[in-house]
């Protein structure tokens, strides 16, 4: 099939739904739950940050707004701690069981979006300026450092061997989360990265965190490392159709979706999946591609560029095969993902949940 | 007594020894095994970093120059290791036993030092340029961050109840830590601190993390927690007394011995005890004090500044009694940690090591 060569903007979906019973209420539902349950915890969390760490971090997580007002900003999809509370019912727990895993992978998330924002240079999060351009770089890495800490704290106050071994995972897992940060950075001054090196990339920047996510719960509610493994297993591969999503929206997403800039990921020279796989591809296009980045990568700023500049390069991916690649693997993933919650005996409706998040993690608009 | 105007750079001891009695070559000792047990142990958990993070942190570390080739750098004095090591065995366990904890510290306080070093715009370090400067600012980020992750990871690997516990001891520590690097960068922005603040500043700053140090050890090797917390007192106090002789070396100190630029605080315009204390002493020097850095705080860029200008603000901070009550409390807060020790019960020649190693921090010169 020849990929259209569809505008940014339209509201189609992402990657076409393989599986289209997604409920939408039912996510929503699980994600609010997941919001509800853990929000508070979270706010108590942060409370205990020296000033002006406590309004910093309530800038980032949208609670006040840049002058210190109280918000109600959009603190995210929130897919971590609905799965955090989902992977404790997984395990026979209650699902207040997985709070404080939520808590504390929340807290991870955001001090990699602080810490990553920062270096990235990116100035506009979740519709708003990121904390660096607010409140300065110094902040930045502070409040971030400060989350880092805090997500031990919540978990081993718990003072079980359990929390003991949630934390262990979850100091793995954010260790994978920097490495990943580390890669992305490297393979942006890179020529050419390949497809396998930009997979284990975003496995270690999203699925490392995703795995711990849908692992957590469990983890606090006693179970074995198999199924602990297996709920990591789903998690893994759900952040990779995760980020293949991501990689999608950040080029062909609509800005008042994402909250993004247009073509953000193009301005930003991210070696994402679209890119590498347009680039493996070969081809007419392939090569045009290839030569327009060869001369990109010398230029100094690609804020320069016009709106047409980046289009053409988007629509050289896209008929490189690029798109369409990336949205596969998006399924691919997902079929992954859903397979690996066969090794965890679970209740069905909990089954059914985490396959429904699975569903919805492909079919985003954001 | 009138304080003497001794210029920077004379080699009398910064503080008068209180006790005579260290042992240099026992001191020396204790810090070289520190260093000789926990290196190899922090070189292979810094060999797990991805690349460049490895590369990166070895020159932190002073195991590499800029261009990647064996070094024999100055990794800092090791009082760190030093004492987790000591804790241990005030603990009734072999100094073995304090190693991850040791390293633990030691990776959390360089952490800190690559993160402080890009917030605070510091260039050199140790003697060498920081990383921030060689590598530039994200990697300054991302390795400190992976730094503190590995922490976790080395205490947690153990995979014990202990273990559980020394980490959320390093955790909260962690935090405190940087609640205090936010206090001391709010500070620099405040014309006024009182000497109260700038002592919690300090306790948070340095106190947290060597009272960590000084107890983690015991922590490993199964104490109680009233045995963790003397412990914790003694390495608190001592933190106290080492930042009250650092803030003394930060105007006076001999930058051929610290490393670090002449005037190295005052040019930061850091609110350190010397400074704060003279500000809150009254009389003329005071007053005189007061004004100059109130205009100080209007200026932009104190770089310009003259060896001279420097020079004379740091005579009114003498005049003023700000570098003899610092030198006091530097005595006074060695005494209460010396104090702290009698709450455990440990074996003679761990109390003696314990107290030599308390006697150092005072009379050191960098």
């Amino acid at each position: 099939m020849r990929p259209s060569t569809g505008n940014r903007g339209e509201t189609v979906p992402t990657v076409p739904p393989a599986n289209p019973a997604v409920d939408a209420a039912e996510v929503a539902a699980l994600l609010d739950r997941g919001r509800t349950l853990s929000t508070p915890v979270l706010r108590a969390a942060v409370d205990r940050l020296a000033k002006p760490m406590d309004t910093v971090a309530a800038y980032h997580f949208g609670w006040i707004d840049a002058l210190g007002r109280p918000a109600d900003g959009d603190g995210g999809k929130a897919v971590r701690p609905a799965l955090a509370l989902l992977s404790a019912e997984a395990a026979g727990a209650p699902p207040e069981t997985g709070i404080p895993g939520a808590v504390a992978v929340e807290l991870v998330h955001n001090f990699s979006l602080l810490h990553d924002d920062l270096m990235d240079g990116d100035e506009q999060r979740r519709h708003r300026d990121t904390v660096w351009k607010v409140h300065g770089p110094a902040q930045a890495i502070l409040v971030g450092d400060a989350l880092f800490a805090l997500a031990g704290e919540v978990l081993l106050e718990l003072g079980t061997v359990e929390a003991g071994r949630a934390t262990r995972r979850l100091t793995v897992a954010t260790r994978k989360l920097i490495d990943g940060q580390a890669q992305d950075i490297s393979y942006e001054h890179r020529e050419r990265v390949t497809v396998e090196e930009c997979l284990e990339m975003e496995g270690n920047k999203t699925g490392a965190l995703l795995a711990c996510s849908a692992s957590i719960g469990a983890v606090l509610g006693g179970a074995d490392d198999a199924t602990a493994d297996a709920l990591e297993a789903y998690g893994h591969h759900l952040g990779l159709a995760f980020q293949a999503v991501d990689d999608l929206l950040g080029i062909w997403g609509d800005p008042e979706a994402t909250g993004k800039q247009t073509w953000s990921d193009l301005r930003q020279r991210k070696k994402s999946l679209p890119v590498v796989a347009a680039l493996a591809a070969g081809g007419r296009a392939s090569e045009r591609l290839g030569e327009l980045l060869t001369a990109d990568a010398k230029s100094q700023d690609l804020d320069a560029f016009s709106e047409e500049e980046f289009a053409a390069r988007a629509a050289l991916i896209e008929e490189a095969g690029g798109r369409d690649w990336t949205a596969q693997e998006a399924r691919r993933q997902h079929a992954v993902a859903i397979g690996a919650l066969d090794r965890v005996d679970m209740p069905p409706r909990v089954r059914a949940q985490l396959t429904a998040l699975a569903d919805f993690v492909v079919v985003r608009k954001r």
